[in-house]
């Protein structure tokens, strides 16, 4: 059995504001599933639409997220059981992009609703605001404060019963980027897994060049004194001088750190199996629990380790993100030839997978998976890139 | 018969968001036209207000158009039984101006929602972003993102019956300009013919200058390879060095063109008759079609071709803009003298009438008037203006 | 008795849009105040929340205000029996955020809302647009565009019946300011007076510098040809050479002015009593009413006089405005040791009481309070400030 509902459909004049969809209704008898659409109102989060998706809840549930149409179909927080996957933002608010200006403080206005688990950077561009030849780009893009067109709700009863939300997001203007992410995030009944199944698509008649990241980011309780990051690292390199200092312990997490401490940030790229399968490992401090990001490195060939250590109340945050390029100013990534092209009417795809881990059996096997990727040594640069 | 409707009223908090007028409510037994207002939803077009008018339908339609309050009043599409008016922006979606930041990219914004086919540019300032003085001015000014404050549906029966609809708008800020903008858009009922009665007045008690460009923009079916531009020329100069590279067949269209390509500009003055009225054609790819744009050369002496003629999806188009100056920036408009000033409580008056042509005999009558104006040859430079 | 109403909860996904309180609803039988939380809508004001508040009409009422959710819980207008307490700006729409972009302009975007009789400016930085190291700073600051999270109107009956509107806006981002202002508006039933209690919390580890100022704006009827100020002046200079121009009537008013008039602003200290307060008062030009502004020269240690005897439809206004500094670039201020810091968790109040004077007797009263204050003679400086 199949069901689809079209919530948001700009071009026809859809625009459901409050929609839910249960098992019942569509006539999964012993589903306990739940899909909620609703529109914020108060304070900077007014007109905000999210997408609220609990996929089974079993006592304390298992995986709840809310996805935000209005926010490039982000997702804002998830919980498994009670794992929170998300982190504590100075911005407490879902923020609606009528009170965002990307060009505030010389191009870091994204950062005033930044607060999210998962955000997309991109298209035209992400990473450090810079001037590119007479174009300024601001910090990741635009793609995470632009509203999806269309949005589409599925539900599929085999081979496995499994949730799809659809987005259709453009990033257009006249003389500029003509590029539509296709955002699919999908999460099988009662399975602690989510996935991102996107695409983007050159909608021009000239080649085109883009940037996609993945900001995976993760506070406490995954982060904390005694964490530890694991992937298969083949080569690795601090991205500043301040990245450099830290970088015998680079994969180690001792905060949060007091007041004066700043960000360490670790560019790389990772071991994969024959199908390009890749997978890195936030482990807990207690190492009891912790989350797995996998994807494939033909896809997201740059992964960036960010470690924000910073005091609980200022962001204190680690993000996982894997990227078609390194968040270094794009003349830079340019330059080093990360920079892909999308052919007119030529798609990208990129598929992440996040699957947190309830117990230190499920972690131990993934630390195991990864031990089994990495054919030879990492190759640790001391020196900066930038 | 007259009848007369307040749609919205900002000071006396009228804001009807779906709205209908038909005949037969106001007892025109006769009539089949319509008014229709509506809020549209999703996307990056969340909130934008429309007006759809039908001026009278017979089969595919007469004149079908779309009136954006929200938007500066301007006119987003407009189709002529089977010839749409119009043309394929890389935005889709009639933007909200809450999505559009001016300042973007150097002060491109602008085309952030540059879609439509009537827009006007203004009103403190028009043309190419620039600093003028300690003032950051950003390309084509504010007026066509900012939302109407007054709107009134008019129906008069006689002399003919027809359609008016009446937009205020005020371009105001403390310490900066103080400009309100009376727009009018004009109707016939059963005749394809749109007019644009606007007058901008100086709210304040300081002589202000004031700048306004009609940017009506045409793609297919009227702009093809073998599209001719048709004006009474009476000094006509490439704006820069690419459009001087095209100067010799500055009037004729040969695109599309293949990626790479960019625009072409011409700036001129044309021949007027007696009551200062002048009329500039596009003539479609077979000769068989057209449109005229008419308006006085007092009110609006100079006249912008804008040529490109990009890749089909990349913005292929052609605008015809009547203006009060050039498109250049603000601060060399106003060395060369054509930069015009309002004194306290003074109004500018602009009367611009769009008027497409169905059959070669229309046409072959537009161009007889047209050479009947070209009192002596055209006065063509070969060097930019620029 | 006490009532409370929570109107606006963002966190709680409350969100009142037209909402009244009288006083028979909740049990006060004799009063005869009201309060009317409504939205606007059309023009730039399309959404703007406002609240409506009238203590206590006597025929042509007493004290009517109307705040502003939308736009940092500021205070639009006030009407005190005929005297208006506010002004004439080119700005007539209480404009809503979405419309203003704070770095149009290089900075002034703020001035493209700006119409309001009681605007808090700050709270990150306020006063003139200018880079402070690499952070640019809009004229102003933010928390004039932020709107509240959280509303509440309270009516306590005893000891004296009065209003109580509370708010907290938050202006926050990552890696940015992170300051929460509690804002409160009280008003005693039947009395002609308006008094705001803030106060500003570092929600950060971190310790932050904060700045505020109230912008106290009048037009006429308080200002006029023949206006006076009076305070208990300590020190005073003149900010730049203009304001020096005028220095020796420096507190009295002779415009409006003709076109070309520039404004003139004055930065002083004054004197206060044993407990900390001070009072500044306005009077009108007939010397027969007028309007004082309290507050702690400990709490606000620092009086910009603002005159803009501009023409009267060029924005006509004077500010009286007590704040931690003045409003130079903050680079300025920090540097002359006017920059206040909280520590994590700190928070800082002040208190400002307005007060119309209706008639001769309470003005002289307050000219005999303020003469009282001034302990010595004035220390006035003729050489500009900046």
């Amino acid at each position: 059995m199949n069901y689809s509902k079209v919530v948001t459909d700009a071009e026809n004049g859809v625009s459901l504001k409050e929609w839910t969809l249960d098992p019942r209704e569509i006539g999964d008898a012993s589903g306990n599933w739940s899909v909620r659409k609703k529109t914020l109102s108060g304070g900077r989060q007014e007109g905000t639409e999210v997408i609220d998706v609990d996929n089974g809840h079993v006592d304390n549930g298992l995986l709840r997220f809310c996805v935000v149409p209005s926010r490039g179909f982000n997702v804002w927080e998830a919980h498994v059981g009670n794992i929170r996957l998300g982190w504590d933002s100075p911005v407490r608010e879902i923020v609606h992009p009528q009170f965002i200006n990307l060009g505030d403080r010389g191009g870091l206005g994204w950062l005033g609703g930044f607060g999210e688990f998962v955000s997309r950077c991109g298209l035209e561009s992400m990473g450090a605001p810079c001037l590119d030849g007479d174009t300024s780009l601001g910090l990741h893009g635009r793609i995470n404060y632009l509203p999806a067109s269309f949005v589409e709700i599925h539900f599929e009863s085999s081979p496995a019963p499994r949730l799809i939300l659809r987005a259709s997001i453009d990033e257009t203007m006249m003389f500029g980027p003509q590029l539509r992410l296709l955002a699919e995030i999908c999460t099988e009944i009662g399975r602690p897994e989510i996935t991102f199944n996107d695409s983007i698509t050159n909608l021009g008649d000239s080649a085109q060049e883009f940037q996609t990241l993945y900001h995976i980011n993760f506070g406490p309780p995954l982060l904390g004194n005694g964490s530890q990051f694991i992937a298969p690292i083949k080569n690795l390199a601090p991205r500043d001088k301040r990245a450099a200092q830290g970088i015998d312990s680079w994969n180690l997490y001792t905060g949060p750190h007091a007041p004066g401490y700043t960000e360490q940030v670790y560019l790389m790229e990772l071991w994969d199996d024959e199908q390009d399968q890749t997978e890195a490992l936030l482990k807990s401090p207690d190492g009891q629990v912790g989350v797995s990001v996998s994807y494939s490195t033909k896809e997201l060939p740059y992964f960036t380790l960010w470690k924000n250590e910073a005091p609980l109340r200022n962001g204190y945050v680690t993000g996982l993100e894997p990227a078609t390029s390194y968040p270094c100013p794009r003349l830079f990534e340019r330059s080093a030839g990360r920079l892909p092209t999308l052919s007119p009417g030529e798609s990208y795809r990129s598929r992440v997978v996040i699957r947190p881990w309830q117990n230190a059996d499920e972690l131990e096997a993934a630390e195991a998976r990864i031990k089994n990727l990495q054919r030879e040594a990492a190759n640790i640069q001391r020196t900066p890139m930038l």
